[in-house]
């Protein structure tokens, strides 16, 4: 078992409660990362469904819960024969800190019907590490996962951001593991926000996620191509594609966030 | 009162309840229009929080509800001083129909930090309706609404579809109404699967819409822009920007949906 299987195991108790224990290695300066949060609660979610595969994830983020034990509580809303319907939300001390709305479905090998083309990506040896953060910082998801990053997307560290909300990099964890979906639920929130490269700063609080899963991913990086449309009275959004090694769309998520105060 | 205002009332209960009636008239060829049923259900989210606007919607499509009497049943998740978090359920005969997570908040008039680029329509004077539908189709929602589509994206209606998945036109009320955040929900929803445009047909069966309320939308026809990013295995992806008179974003959207199979 890898460390990230390890660290989103969710341990089924009864029909609606499964254990599950929020590790403290996925910890962006102080909160844990909203992705690690959705990606403990679907493996509960498809453990109970049916179907083998979170199409769609809507997440609410109201609270930022603590390292340790927590429960993802079940509501089943429909089983249908294309998709089931479920309600989870992950709880800890008795109150709420993420509420989501979760499709699941069986998706299956076949081609597209049709696709948008793929991001214009450089070939990763062309991007970039950013500089390990100072232990202090309290980043421990930086050494679960390796990120190679598009150039001018993170030329706001050295004072020379893009102007827009962009990011864009290869990802993978830094264990050898094939990407699945709860990776990809991992990958959908792994970037600095795109508003860095807007000139913003500051913990950037996610309040609602939705991510769909659209294919299986291919082993080898994933491209996270995100971008945002609008920075307007302290909200923005973030629109992010995951491409596979193989060429192939597998993920799109959108989050709408507070912009920091740092 | 607007017919409109009229068909998306909801009446205060109790603490957690709403009684609403969803309205004939904003069907589509038997379904009713799920935009429609989130504006019924916003009523009663708005109306219940101390913030003013729906900035976010994330909606669950389980079952289609039948004209007639319904409620609206709420749980509050939070009340910040910045955002306030509601559960809220569409409910007939003890059945939840539609399944959101809302957050609410009161956004500001000021102009956007950073926009991206107003998208590239013909003027509305270029644009073409679709025919009536014939009677018998049962589409009265289009009674309700006028539309004026950008003509490439309706070629489709005459065998000369795009190629790709997209859907752009104008939109107001039939009736003298200025647009306002439960219209938006409405438009979200409102026009023709961007998939006809690549080939497809049938009734298209929304399975999940998250949208976003970016601004307070000034008065006048609103552009609503769509396009799809990936067509696989049966399902599609509909992504909807709005554009109000005055040249702002003012909401956002994705749909997952099914293709239909007609």
């Amino acid at each position: 078992m890898t460390k990230f299987d390890e660290a989103t195991q969710a341990v089924r108790v009864d029909d609606t409660t499964y254990d599950v224990c929020l590790d403290p290695g996925y910890s962006i300066g102080g909160p844990l990362n909203g992705g690690y949060l959705m990606a403990v609660l679907l493996r509960a979610v498809t453990d109970d469904s049916p179907h083998a595969h979170p199409v769609s994830t809507a997440a609410q983020f109201l609270r930022a819960p603590r390292p340790g034990p927590a429960q993802v509580r079940l509501e089943r809303l429909k089983a249908g024969r294309t998709a089931a319907m479920t309600r989870a939300s992950l709880v800890q001390d008795g109150t709420s800190y993420l509420e989501t709305l979760v499709t699941t479905a069986t998706l299956g090998e076949g081609p597209a019907d049709w696709s948008a083309g793929p991001p214009a990506m450089p070939p990763v040896e062309e991007c970039v590490r950013l500089p390990d953060p100072r232990p202090e910082s309290g980043m421990t998801l930086s050494e679960r996962m390796e990120l190679r990053f598009d150039p001018p997307t993170v030329g706001w560290l050295t004072g020379a951001p893009t102007g827009r909300p962009e990011s864009r990099a290869y990802f993978r964890l830094a264990e050898p593991q094939d990407p699945d979906p709860f990776v990809l639920a991992l990958a959908v929130d792994a970037l600095p926000p795109v508003v860095f490269s807007a000139g913003a700063r500051g913990w950037a609080p996610t309040v609602e996620l939705t991510w769909h899963l659209r294919a299986l991913p291919a082993p080898g990086w994933l491209a996270v191509v995100g971008h945002g449309r609008l920075v307007r009275d302290g909200w923005f959004d973030e629109d992010i594609e995951i491409w596979d090694a193989a060429g192939r769309l597998v993920a799109q998520s959108r989050q709408l966030a507070r912009l920091g105060r740092g």
